[in-house]
């Protein structure tokens, strides 16, 4: 592990990005939202996803200049082509949009197609939280998870973000896979040579397994709920709902078709849309009651379930978003730890681009 | 069980509901969303009802002759103070309101407080189909449901319903509580003397058990996740994000202070808000594509699933909402079997009330 300034690592990235073509600007943007996936502690979604997507621009599947096309059908709702663009700067570009919307309607609706990986649903969903709108961020994804009763992999991990703003930072912000565990928990374990837990993955003939090499070894992931007995049916219909409004809606792939992130597997052939599809939306807080009454009621909320009984006394109920919020602050002040491949790979790219490293 | 048809059931609860003091209208609305439920397989919700709704009409905590006020402050967002309604009504009327201002915006979002129980969602979610759009609804819940790593009851079931039309009944509706397991099926496990699978309920200490009779000796329901290992803190986030909109942003009560669905039990003291809370929308097809390509896509997106190999070749997979449309087919014309219990309750109902027994 490596200590490396928020500050440093905003410039690193931002650099790698220019250098691989994006205009200074976009570059800068997606620093962002990578760093902002790095203090908040959500490793797999920060800096040490920039290997991936500069192999996928070398593939021309990201698309470093995208030319966008909105179709706006109605006050609140339409779509955005992104060209191809990394979802990084479409997802936050659809926020802007239905932040304009709900300005003026209350709320407002943007699904996405042709998009790639979006980062942290998070970043996005947060963005109208100066004006007191919530956030609202979906998102389709390479297949990984069966259906309910499935033994194909036909969903992404397809997340659904939620972001509430409270008082003085005191928010609500849900950001979760609708698959039990992410693929990212596999490849701790994978790395660990430990097994998973039981409810995670099916081996490729369906049954369940506890081998971290589940996916590797043609397997795949089970959706939240993880059996029939206990709700995966809901997993399955949650990562459903993501998937039909990322994808059908926008006019992406979905499903099976969605393309894989990484650049050495191609797409399935013949596919019923283009890229990868996100949904991306806000409500005005004030479009309810005066924000001041709902952050009131909402600061009630969370301090009536951080204050309820635990089962374990030592450790006290938390409520999404906080857990982030916690290491996000020691992270601005104390620095960001890196794991040492992520370093060892980012300097790799620093010396192939004439960067100068931080590490 | 008996078979009774759908036309002498909903006959049947239209005259009990104005027998309890509600108007020939809302009398045949509630008929028609507790009927929609029993159709389609969704016991819990339909007819069984009757009887709780008559003794909390009884108790003065559901008033038959609401009057609504609204509170729309922005084109697309607004508040109901539903004055003690039933939620049967509220929730359908605040759709209706929706579906004004998606008619008119794209998309339509009401926040209703001082409601009571509102059936099943998936009624009021499916209310803008014939103008394809796409409904949202949720409501809270008497506490049942504990928070991720808390032994607390704190949040209600908390059902969330997504319905999206297709062409020609080809719809995805998508209708589930949050919890791991709904109460409805401890019911059914106490009934039958068998234990209940791991994974659903806590006992008072906050001890995983497979005790039937958990609730009644002061345990609680899990949230969908079950455990730590298996996303727990998702099921627990779903839960609340219904929570926070059908209650802060209405105004209802939330949390631990949602009052209890059965007349002999009193609400906690000092609740933050009034009743119950649900929230409600829709969003037009038309606003994002031509409606007939994304049902288009829609129809190649069920079929997919619909044809990707099951674990079990005789059991194929099955996507949200197929199930309940089969049996509604089904009930629809060969009429609904009714629970021997369910039936004595009422016709005790109908000899009281001086309405003719239809069984």
């Amino acid at each position: 592990m490596n200590i490396i300034s928020k500050g440093e690592l905003l410039n690193l990235t931002q650099q790698i990005f220019e250098q691989a073509g994006f205009t200074e600007k976009d570059a800068n943007h997606c620093a962002d939202v990578l760093v902002f996936a790095d203090v908040r502690g959500i490793d797999s979604h920060g800096v040490a996803r920039i290997p991936g997507y500069l192999r996928l621009i070398e593939a021309g599947r990201i698309n470093p200049n995208p030319k966008f096309k909105w179709n706006i059908r109605k006050s609140t709702t339409g779509t955005l082509d992104a060209d191809g663009a990394i979802g990084l700067i479409s997802a936050s570009k659809a926020m802007e949009r239905t932040i304009d919307m709900c300005d003026q309607f209350g709320s407002g609706w943007i699904a996405i197609k042709n998009s790639n990986h979006f980062g942290v649903a998070s970043y996005h969903a947060t963005l109208g939280f100066a004006k007191k709108y919530m956030g609202f961020a979906m998102t389709n994804a390479s297949p990984l998870v069966v259906p309910a009763g499935g033994k194909q992999r036909m969903l992404g991990t397809n997340p659904i973000c939620i972001a509430i703003p409270g008082k003085d930072g005191n928010d609500f912000i849900l950001d979760m896979a609708t698959s039990a565990a992410a693929n990212g928990k596999l490849e701790i374990a994978q790395r660990s040579g430990l097994g998973i837990p039981k409810g995670w993955a099916i081996d490729k003939d369906g049954i369940e397994t506890q081998s971290a090499d589940a996916l590797k070894n043609g397997g795949a992931l089970l959706p939240l709920g993880s059996s029939d007995e206990t709700g995966m049916h809901k997993g399955f219909g949650l990562g459903s709902w993501v998937d039909i409004f990322s994808g059908v809606l926008s006019g992406s792939a979905f499903g099976p078709w969605c393309p894989p992130f990484v650049a050495f597997l191609e797409s399935k052939p013949n596919a019923p849309g283009k890229g990868l599809g996100h949904f991306i939306g806000c409500w005005d807080l004030d479009g309810f009651q005066n924000s001041d009454v709902i952050q009131e009621n909402l600061k009630i909320w969370k301090e009536s379930f951080i204050q309820s009984e635990p089962v374990n006394s030592k450790i006290p109920v938390m409520v999404p978003g906080d857990p982030e919020k916690k290491l996000q602050q020691k992270r601005e002040k104390e620095g960001i730890p890196l794991n040492s491949n992520v370093i060892k790979t980012l300097e790799k790219i620093c010396s192939k681009n004439h960067i100068k490293s931080p590490f």
